[in-house]
């Protein structure tokens, strides 16, 4: 029997709420509790459970590793605030906004290092040089993922190929590290956890790409955003890299006027035209094809792993509900 | 025999230009490098090695540790910079002025993953809990020191033990940690590994009270730098805080109306008048005092220790440099 997945939430939000975030000075640990409070799916930790699961692992035995991935994210998140000048998470000021900049930056260097003791005390000492050399490289792509995010920024161009490897780095990889520390912690082989990654890689391709599509055509009465942040933004999305490549030539010079607006009474004239003109191009319904692909692919890699077959089946319940949120 | 310190000198640098701090995209790790390269006197690996040497280690043994010693020294300078908002270091654009803040943060926190990454490699499995759990307690302890800085510079005042506990954890916990991992490493008990790291400790206290005295009574044509920098920055020193403690009361008035002067034109009276004031409450001679007895105690918790009598005098002929320096 797999726990109900509000009871697995509320086992992570008791972990997450007693780790041992404190310390002196408070100000250098506030700022960690604060942005762990602030909420979230906690869709990672949950797979990292539900993959212990998959191999007969009970949730106690992996909830700390869980409770070290979604640090991990936090202290993503608290640095990529800064770096995007963000006011608001969640609805509420950011950590450099609630505290100071160099507070931030200090707290998540902390934060990063908490991941590693908490890591160090979750894993059994023989597996340690393994689950850490994966985590190193899980920790590096993800940074390399933000640099390269931050780099497309500054540029005029960015390939479909290469917009895929950075969110791939940015986001997926931590999605497939969550996988497959449970799976490996639970006593799947290395073959089978890394196949759990890859699994974890498609599926977080999927949920980014699906991510973007929501930005620009989601309902805005469900998710509860103003559409277009993306194209107000001016981000370089899979969405506009795949109109620049595809919409009629006649239509180019049109997009690229409206992507040149910066004025922000203009603002939803620019959501609207920039949207309609990649719906011109199909660009929607491309992006929820290559998201519903990559899915799809993390869904078959999935099907032959593991003995608990109802774990197996709460991990593609959870997967679904990423893929067919409206939120 | 102990290798010359320039032999050793040698071999760090050339551990730390082989370091794999290498990947993509290359605005992660050329900081990284570049920051590598701006040199320093390197003690902190030197004092890795020579301690390894003390318990019969030869240098290779502990290089790629001395190594991750460093890189997570020059981790803390990359972020320090930005949170001190300094455009120079050792005569060079700091990595945040020659790049830009984010690129700076995220090549900070890459650097500090290669930290874990780089002892993954230099520790034995056996010994890696051990290890990491050390590192990972001197690192929250070096974080903790830089946000207690960053809070005295906003009180008021600052209570001299709280001055020197802030010191420790900023800068003299790691001095323990480089000479502790390299003892650890060669063999070394742990109750004989923890007496070293207490001696690079109080050294390390040594050290950085001496460097206080220098920036306000070291001699200019000898250090290079402007003296006074620390009074400039209103920075509450040692010096300082001993100053407020012990200076006649008469004079008191003096200090504070010399204290609250911002204008840049009369840096250089400010210096001068609260310099003088410094030695008029005899804080010149205490700094020199309290420097040279944390110096002895390191000395003397190093006499019983290690097996190689000729690399414990090299440790001291070190720390005797570190001691007797003029810049």
């Amino acid at each position: 029997m797999v726990p109900t997945s509000d009871a697995l939430l509320a086992q992570i939000e008791q972990t997450l709420a007693s780790l041992p975030l404190s310390g002196t000075p408070d100000e250098l640990y506030a700022p960690m509790r604060y942005i762990l409070a602030l909420g979230g799916k906690r869709f990672r930790p949950l797979l990292t459970v539900l993959s212990g699961g998959l191999f007969g692992a009970a949730p106690e035995a992996v909830l700390h590793a869980a409770a070290a991935v979604e640090a991990f994210h936090n202290f993503t998140l608290m640095h990529d605030d800064i770096m995007d000048q963000a006011p608001l998470r969640r609805g509420k000021p950011t950590v450099h906004m609630a505290w100071d900049t160099p507070t931030a930056i200090l707290a998540g260097d902390g934060m990063l290092v908490k991941c590693y003791e908490i890591l160090l005390d979750a894993v059994p000492a023989a597996m340690l040089p393994e689950v850490l050399a994966a985590f190193n490289r899980c920790a590096l792509e993800v940074v390399e993922g933000q640099q390269l995010d931050m780099n497309f920024e500054a540029q005029g161009q960015v390939a479909e190929a290469a917009y895929l490897e950075m969110i791939r780095l940015k986001t997926a990889v931590l999605v497939g590290f969550a996988l497959w520390i449970g799976a490996r912690l639970a006593g799947a082989s290395p073959a089978q956890a890394a196949q759990l990654r890859q699994a974890g890689e498609q599926m977080g391709l999927g949920f980014q790409l699906y991510d973007d599509y929501l930005d620009t055509f989601g309902d805005p009465a469900l998710t509860g955003k103003q559409p277009g942040g993306d194209i107000l933004a001016n981000k370089k999305t899979w969405l506009l890299i795949y109109t620049q490549a595809h919409l009629p030539a006649t239509a180019q010079a049109e997009l690229a006027q409206w992507l040149a607006v910066a004025d922000s009474a203009q603002g939803s004239a620019k959501v609207a035209a920039v949207s309609a003109l990649m719906r011109q191009a199909g660009a929607d319904e491309a992006c929820r094809t290559l998201s519903e692909r990559y899915y799809a692919e993390g869904l078959a890699l999935l099907q032959t792993l593991g003995t608990q077959a109802a774990y197996r089946q709460a991990i593609e319940q959870l997967a679904a509900r990423l893929m067919r949120r409206q939120s």
